[in-house]
């Protein structure tokens, strides 16, 4: 089988702020892509997005909308995924999907492709893109692990209002002028910290140490898929099986740009810093940010934009041999999800993978 | 010996966001005060303060300002505190310092009451108040240690911009509004991270991984005070030598209130997160706001104005028996620095302890 010259791409949740961003990447990506499509959902239908030099015009998306598609690149929440990831993989289309719902499904590889792009070899039609908070934290964890190994990683997220959308930014923005203003924030808030919850409170000169809704045990959904997404994504590899992983998900006051505070405790109490430095110095698409003499650290403003994953203050633990703190920045809606996506569709492309298996779950 | 019926108090600083609150904390407290003053730089001197009903002129602060002084209560910068401490404690007074200069001197007990009131029973004069996000980890750490032990504390902060003092908050403001306006935010940040510093970034919608200068190691001195501060305070305990602190020190776009999340491994496997609650709920100065089913967790724009440290988030570390996560808050201003340093002052009445022993080394 020879590899098609170019394909056709529908974009699932055109209108929303990933949706918009990977129509972006999309463009500036390196694959070949013919008709490009915007679908989303019927109230949407008839708006154009920006794509290139032009813009399209959105249509509704439905079980019938994947007809002589190849890619479909989708972030349009769990449910919709659901409902037509299976019908566009029936149709002949290779879904990477931005939402939850088929994330921890065994016959769906998580893929982070710095990581683990081995994983799509056995693709069957749809492919996942792990959590924004999963993404950034593997990227600088699986360079410490093929060196180190990993024993235990404990996360502290600081994590952006646009994870929740952007009617969650509207909201920040909001409740940060009527602060300004000397006026009352709390009628403000009807978004955070999650949508469909029962209370809301104001994020703006806040901390809201709840993301998503909580599940067993006192924790949140959110921390859970960190905790769950990491093993299936790093712990593919079988020697892994053993890494002790947990944190604690926090949302802040920031627009764009996610921030980990990650202690990790390698297998090799002899790991240095400088060589976890100069691992990451060299990786591709991890920007080292840690020059104490010159102030020198990752900054969610300064990772705005940007598809790399920034990684600073790596410190040794000064009375645990072998364990490591570091802070790892990233823009949750590109690295974090429509980036990530894309390039997912990339290493696709070039591992000529676009396509569904005769034997696939979901045809 | 008999108590004093009353006490000359002076407010070293009391023009700060901090000595403010200090006078406001002496108002409402139970310490029988006569003559209250407020000392400040030669550059304040004349403005007034607010007292309980009406207010106190301010005086320059030297050296012979505290003849018939029985307490001060100093939050005036380390030098100020260096230079005066001795001259108060040679006047005969006993101080109460707020700033980070004589914390770690083995003369000079540092002290959160509420773990630590016996080690006031040593004081040559001078007692520490700890550093703010100190205080509000101790507290909650301090229960969990001794009923169950601790082996490890790792810690991550949110730190208020109020920390870096009220040019700090002014700065965020100006930022957020410029941001807004959509303006540069760039041009406006001349404090933060840390006022002498070379570069100064914006912490409007941004996270700063740095609080007070770099030291050895890649450490920030923020740190170092919170894991040197913290083994003083609980290690005071001679069988608690080996409790392993390291952390992370991040400032965050808040204005008013230090968020931590903590990771505790006690000493006991078969600690459950609700014995962990039973104990916060049982004592004083801690308000357990912890109730997944109702979204009760602390948050800063909660703890704003109370002098109680708020603990939430209680969870067990699923794969890792005994070990939890807490996420801590207080507001830094009072409990994590007025109000502690008034209650210290309020102990030493208690006490009995309002003097300066004859054989002070600060005498």
């Amino acid at each position: 089988m020879v590899a098609k010259q170019a394909y056709n791409v529908a974009v699932l949740g055109a209108t929303g702020a990933v949706g918009r961003r990977i129509l972006d990447q999309l463009a500036k990506s390196t694959i070949p892509f013919d008709q490009v499509k915007a679908l989303a959902s019927a109230r949407s239908a008839g708006q154009t997005v920006p794509f290139k030099d032009g813009e399209l015009t959105v249509e509704e998306a439905t079980e019938d909308s994947f007809a002589g598609v190849d890619i479909v690149l989708a972030s349009a929440g769990g449910s919709t995924s659901k409902a037509l990831a299976p019908a566009a993989v029936k149709a002949g289309a290779v879904v990477v999907d931005n939402s939850s719902y088929w994330r921890m499904n065994d016959n769906v590889p998580l893929v982070v492709p710095e990581v683990n792009s081995a994983a799509l070899k056995d693709h069957q039609g749809i492919i996942a893109n792990p959590n924004c908070s999963t993404i950034q934290l593997v990227v600088a964890l699986n360079l410490v692990f093929e060196k180190f190994g990993l024993k235990q990683v404990i996360i502290s997220t600081y994590q952006a209002a646009s994870g929740a959308g952007k009617a969650a930014m509207d909201e920040v923005l909001a409740e940060a002028q009527a602060r300004l203003l000397g006026e009352d924030m709390a009628d403000l808030a009807h978004v955070l910290p999650v949508k469909g919850d029962k209370k809301h409170y104001p994020l703006a000169f806040n901390l809201l140490p709840q993301i998503d809704v909580f599940e067993e045990e006192g924790y949140t959904h959110e921390e859970y898929k960190m905790i769950h997404e990491t093993k299936k994504i790093i712990l593919g590899d079988k020697n892994a099986k053993d890494i002790k992983v947990t944190g604690t998900a926090v949302r802040v006051p920031v627009m764009i740009g996610h921030g980990e505070s990650v202690y990790i405790e390698t297998g090799d109490e002899n790991a240095t810093a400088d060589q976890i430095r100069a691992i990451l110095a060299d990786a591709d698409q991890v920007v080292l940010q840690d020059d104490p003499a010159t102030q020198t650290y990752p900054q969610p403003i300064l990772a705005e934009g940007r598809r790399e994953t920034f990684v600073g203050r790596i410190r040794p633990d000064l009375e645990n041999p072998g364990a490591f703190h570091l802070w790892v920045v990233s823009d949750n809606l590109l690295k974090g999800a429509a980036w990530n996506t894309v390039e997912i569709a990339e290493r696709l492309v070039d591992m000529d993978l676009v396509r569904v298996p005769d034997q696939s779950t979901f045809a």
